[in-house]
């Protein structure tokens, strides 16, 4: 039966990237209010295909954007019921300048190596990903009439905008949506030709502050080397976030991180990494981290604090001698182990503060807050997907680690009760959250077969 | 005579400020090249405003923004030449939402002390100061028929953007433009009551830099820990530009500053100047600069760091777990004494150079360059303009330090020769190159009747 199925997704393949183009031509950036209206359309869209598909599907308001959730559930009744997530929101497109194409003009394009590409925001985060399960669902569908285990679909629209309305809404649903496991495509491959599922994950604390020194901008020549600048005492604050050896030196920012086990160590070892082709492939070469540390542990196991962003001052074309009135900045913390999110969060806001000159203030906003996860490594579940990924493939899928953070499987242990499976088709080179995002026709080709092997597996 | 030309000026007030109001409306930001034509305009307004007083008046086009010139040499033949100076260019907005009303619609208002004032961009800075000068002019010119002195006016479009076209122009038209003084307004009084002539000033050199690390936008989560963040590059090489006691780090960077003469010293502290008022008016308390001099020292006699603008990554709503390829800042150096503006900004590029690391790359891009200026106190015209202001405020003018910069007396010293008087009308409290700059009423008015006086002064 499943050779049927992946023939018919061959066929298919055309149409479901004409789909696949559909739905990236929706701008949905959640984080920016300006498209608000394209995020409910995204929201839409999704409910369509899968009432297409024979789903009973709903589109959710909650305070924010939209969730959507569909059931089918003809599939055979010993198999799990699996519940699948992804998100139709996407990341902002600036600096747009720097796209060769319109962000939400998808288009198909072939890259110096050969290898085809469909290059659109969202196309690898999380659009062309979620599209490989509902692709896999409509092949079933199309060959069989059913599916092969009952399943559950939840697309929320707000992941990349700290996901606000998510943790209201499955408590609100949780009776609905706490099946016997979830799947999650938001995550990548280890390379082109090794498949992956992801067992263990960063966390994240947001916090954007805000220094005000005097009341109003002031002139430099008037006021320079008497009044504060909120640019020097902000500059100050980030500098000091880490020492000279890469470390964060924020008190206490270290408590719950654990060493990681000697034998993990030597498995990533074995992985053929090297910080030369990781850091080469943008032009880098030294390792920024820890530097007692190698650049998979940096990225994998080690707590990071980043400044995602940062302004002050005149900052348009030609030049202003001002002293500005305010300066500030996003700063993000990646989580790992036992590491608390709020706890980060207080020790972050404490160092800031003790560096506040006294006729100055800050202000800070909050934005997200997850631990670290390490998921589950001995379920039936997991060793059936990694069959069902090795054979689509034809080598050995592995288990591997990941450096951004995905919350929701935190909520799906916690709220749900449910363990998760990350299962994934992305690349490193997919510019996720950076101009020309890109997701490979092999990804979305390869991952929607992936799929329905998997489903077929879980079976049993 | 002089009673006849004031009481001119007192009649003609009304039709000064629509004038005046005339100006302000044109948005003549010369940094920003979408009011390009904003600035053509008010070279086109000055020159018919000044050839409608008989001035044989041109706009003279430059590579930049175009400059005005003009001349009306009937003055009695034994009186000095002067050269008027002033600039019809204005400073940027931003930001524009913190002004209460359009910054290019012009208002009178009456601030909470009953202190009338003239609310636009450009009131105060300079093209309220420019038009007292030629105001002067007219009531003279209405009175007399004539002026007192023979006059040559240049006003400049490119002051608040580094003043590009100056240099080549001065030295194409060193023989039109060179007399026996030149006449500055674009400095302020002591204090409402106490009119002044600065008599020494501080240089300015711009530099802006852009840090580049990865070749593209990186995502966070899978890179960061072993990805150089820019940002962090930025904020460290901004944070050690400063030492604990406020002092500049940059080697070399203090060669050339002489120490402040004990009895300007003593002269400034009876001034009545208070570090509580100076930077209490704007919200602040705690001087800035160098822990072991004055706050009156610091804005006049000592040489600065200020990081006017800083950017990198994401800066807009919301939050994008981005490490950005690029960041980038805009840094002046305020300069006394025989600082090298060129020494300084290849010390500061030596400085960045230096914490660069190797697979990171920093472009750097100059802006403006001018040494800090002495004016001479012994000539005769400065002891004819101090007795003409004094009669005109009824109080006696005094010499003062100014922290900002005007490099064009530097040029005019340098290129035509001459020396210069900056005499104006402005206060601290004018908010130049802030939002809702003002210029009070009286400081038009006793300005426009204080050069009636000065160019009687001069005439003999």
């Amino acid at each position: 039966m499943i050779d049927a199925v992946l023939e018919r997704i061959d066929a298919d393949l055309e149409a479901s990237l004409e789909r696949l183009f559909h739905l990236l031509r929706i701008p949905s950036i959640s984080t920016d209010p300006d498209y608000a209206d394209a995020c409910a359309e995204a929201a839409v869209w999704c409910q369509g295909a899968l009432a297409e598909l024979g789903f009973e599907a709903e589109v959710r308001p909650t305070p924010g954007h939209a969730m959507v959730v569909a059931h089918r559930a003809d599939g055979a009744s010993d198999g799990p019921h699996v519940l699948f997530y992804g998100h139709y929101d996407v990341q902002p497109v600036d600096p747009v300048e720097l796209w060769h194409t319109d962000p939400f003009a998808p288009r198909l394009a072939t890259e110096a190596d050969g290898n085809k590409v469909i290059v659109a925001r969202g196309s690898a985060d999380d659009k062309g990903q979620l599209l490989t399960f509902v692709e896999a669902c409509r092949a079933w569908i199309a060959v069989t009439g059913k599916l092969p285990v009952p399943v559950t679909v939840l697309f929320e629209g707000e992941e990349e905008s700290g996901s606000p309305s998510l943790v209201p809404f499955l408590k609100a649903n949780a009776g609905e949506l706490s099946h016997d496991v979830a799947l999650i495509c938001d995550t990548g491959m280890w390379d082109r030709e090794t498949p992956a599922i992801t067992g263990s994950l960063r966390g994240l604390v947001g916090e954007e502050i805000v220094v005000t020194a005097a009341n109003k901008d002031l002139h430099s020549g008037l006021f320079g080397g008497a009044a504060r600048n909120p640019n020097h005492v902000l500059a100050k604050i980030l500098a000091d976030l880490h020492d000279e050896s890469g470390r964060v030196t924020i008190p206490g920012f270290y408590d719950g991180v654990p060493e990681t086990p000697a034998e993990i160590l030597r498995q990533w070892e074995g992985l053929n990494f090297t910080a030369a082709d990781f850091l080469g492939g943008v032009g880098l070469k030294l390792p920024a981290g820890e530097s007692d540390r190698s650049v998979l542990e940096q990225l994998w196991a080690r707590p990071t604090a980043e400044v995602n962003g940062m302004i002050g001052g005149y900052t348009g074309a030609g030049f202003k001698t001002v002293i500005p009135s305010k300066a500030s900045a996003k700063v993000s913390f990646r989580l790992v182990g036992d590491q608390d999110p709020e706890a980060v969060r207080a020790a972050f806001r404490a160092f800031v503060s003790a560096r506040i000159p006294a006729d100055c203030s800050v202000e800070f906003h909050p934005h997200g807050g997850s631990p670290g996860l390490r998921v589950s490594l001995d379920s039936p579940y997991m060793a059936r997907s990694l069959e069902g990924l090795s054979e689509e493939w034809s080598k050995p899928a592995v288990v591997i680690g990941g450096g951004g953070s995905i919350p929701i499987v935190g909520h799906f242990k916690d709220i749900l009760g449910m363990d998760s499976l990350l299962i994934g088709f992305g690349h490193d080179d997919d510019q996720i959250h950076s101009p020309n995002e890109k997701y490979d026709v092999a990804s979305f080709h390869k991952g929607i077969r992936s799929w329905a092997r998997v489903l077929a597996k879980l079976a049993g």
